[in-house]
């Protein structure tokens, strides 16, 4: 039986630096298909981006289906010389698996792989239901050959995902202590306000917009959006900039613009929340001042999978290895999972993500065993 | 004796574009040193800018000392062909005198050479007290080596003035409807709003300085700095450019900067002004808001001649040669005025300003006649 550490360092060593895929694909094609999964490379391409790498892989035909997702890119090693162990190495010293990956995410596609395998074999070969895996090469750059179209792929196959666990390191300080449920939204958009230029020296002949974008900052800073919803903290919106670029400090200028970003939980949609801040504009300006909105395009709504049946035997299998009841957080950057969720419910669950990104990322070797064991323990319940 | 036309004449034949002299200069050192006048010609120095010769004449050794302030550059002639009359040509033409500089300043200077010259004519030689010319080549630029180097040159020498006429095109429509007997002082500061820099995800690590800055531009927007005064509109107070310049959606930035400028009157001093405007910062910025000021160098503080006996003896010239009564305005742009104001009264009168600056500037030639007229009013009821 091949063990998560040995899967997990195999994969290190692939330096599958985004968009490379360095072999990383290969290595789980091989795992999986002595396995008996049917698997599939597809390649999908777009004008400016490079070709990714992808691997769907199924056992089973029927339902439910649960497929783990992933990601074999990584970020870069940054200096390599700084690292204690070799970012590419797979180092294994003092209890600890050292690389590039190891937490985010190859470690945890190591644990999955590895808790399928060795539940596929305590059961004799096929589950009742369809356990799948939906890895791709292109997360951590711009994410547009990679999770998104490999979605679209199995959907136009006819095939369905009923639950869906993507292993990003969810755990904030130890093995345990988070599932992320969802995520909030992201809308960006820029506030222009229009005036009429003219001399400083004869404001009556001129109409100046800065204070009139700032009376409308201040307006949409002062009001929330809401108060927070049961899964989610509150919506809030942030002005990330605002500017005129005036050198002339004797002319009024003619027009203002501030650019905002608002992070937004289940009360709204993409569409409500607009119609919210324009409303709030456009009663802030009233008749005298000339704003409108352009927003900017966003495929980051907001998604959550409610606490419920496929939430508790996650929590379940987790208590039962850690000890510990995990969070159910929604906070957060973004992930993959804000496609899948257009899908199945999804949950995120992992390594710890402490070490992400940074030099000497790395795993206590434990936790790689306990995350199989909670894997495994996810895959019992599910099929139970 | 030597009539004004021909003497605007010679001067606009001169094309004395800032900062070129072309003969302009030498036009009146041997006009005014034929009628006896003591005539200095200096020439300025300041790294950075053309050398600018400027001329000081005077006739009369004692008290009271009138001055005759004016500048013999130019703005360019723009497009030369779009002119009906060469832009240097000094052409008459059905009553107009034609050409750059007519009003702006080369026909205001003439008026007041001519009337001198009439004056002392009559007179048999010598005034009872003194007349002078102020004339500099630098105005229409940097302004750094005329005036301000003038007066402190003929301050340097122990002579004093008690009385100034600046020649600057002051009527707004016709000859004798405005004096202008101050300006406007004029102040520029740039605030900055320091806040804390972050993820937008996680605004309760950040400190956002935008809606801050923005509540600052609000508040001092909104308040008025006085309601005027016997002499001046009320201070006004325009932010012309705000400005942070982050271009990433996802970070609440550090720092935003705001720039204003003040045209203030004669309730404040600069010093005043600035003390008043960072009260009231400091008052809306409260214990939460990191605020300050970063004031620009300045030398446009205000000044006003006060209506009296100075302003009286020029009102009564004018309504005697046009019937009208000057209103006495301080509203416009800058002028030397503001440098002269410092060593003794000093009051804008010349010719009719529609033209200034455009392309066929021009003047009446009975405009000129007239204007010569009202200074030799001035000069009359000044010594009489």
């Amino acid at each position: 039986m091949t063990d998560a550490l040995t899967i997990a360092r195999d994969l290190v060593r692939c330096p599958s630096v985004t968009p490379a895929d360095a072999g990383a694909l290969g290595v789980l094609e091989s795992i999986l298909k002595s396995a008996g999964f049917e698997i599939h490379r597809v390649t999908f391409s777009e004008p400016g981006a490079a070709d990714i790498d992808n691997l769907y892989a199924r056992i089973g035909t029927g339902a439910p289906h649960i497929t783990f997702a992933g990601h074999t890119d990584v970020v870069p090693a940054s200096d390599e010389t700084a690292w204690t162990h070799g970012a590419f190495s797979g180092d294994v010293k003092d209890g600890f698996l050292y690389g590039r990956g190891a937490v985010d995410m190859k470690g945890g596609i190591a644990c999955s792989v590895a808790a399928a395998l060795a539940y596929l074999a305590d059961i004799g070969g096929k589950p009742k239901g369809s356990i799948s895996f939906l890895i791709t090469g292109d997360e951590e750059d711009v994410a547009v050959n990679g999770t998104i179209k490999l979605l679209q792929w199995v959907a136009a196959r006819g095939e369905k995902f009923d639950h869906c666990v993507l292993g990003e390191p969810s755990n904030v300080e130890a093995l345990g202590d988070c599932i992320k449920i969802g995520r909030r939204g992201s809308q960006s958009g820029t506030l222009y306000v229009d005036g009429v230029q003219g001399h400083v020296a004869y404001p009556h002949r001129a109409s100046n917009p800065v204070p009139d974008i700032s009376a409308l900052i201040v307006a949409l800073s002062n009001e929330p959006l809401d108060h927070g919803s049961d899964q989610f903290q509150a919506s809030n919106l942030e002005f990330t900039s605002v500017d005129v670029g005036n050198p002339a400090s004797n002319v009024i200028p003619g027009q203002a613009r501030a650019k905002f970003n608002i992070r937004f939980n289940d009360h709204h949609t993409q569409e409500t929340l607009k119609a919210l801040v324009e409303a709030r504009v456009a009663n802030a300006a009233g008749n005298r001042i000339r704003a409108r909105i352009v927003w900017e395009p966003s495929n980051a709504n907001v998604f959550v999978t409610k606490p419920g049946a496929f939430t508790d035997l996650a929590v379940a299998a987790i208590e039962e290895v850690t000890g510990r009841k995990p969070e159910l957080s929604t906070s957060g950057g973004t992930s993959d999972a804000r496609f899948i969720a257009s899908y199945c419910p999804v949950i995120e669950f992992g390594l710890v993500g402490q070490t992400m990104h940074q030099i000497d990322e790395r795993t206590p070797v434990s936790d790689l065993e306990k995350l199989t064991k909670i894997y495994r323990g996810v895959l019992d319940r599910y099929f139970g």
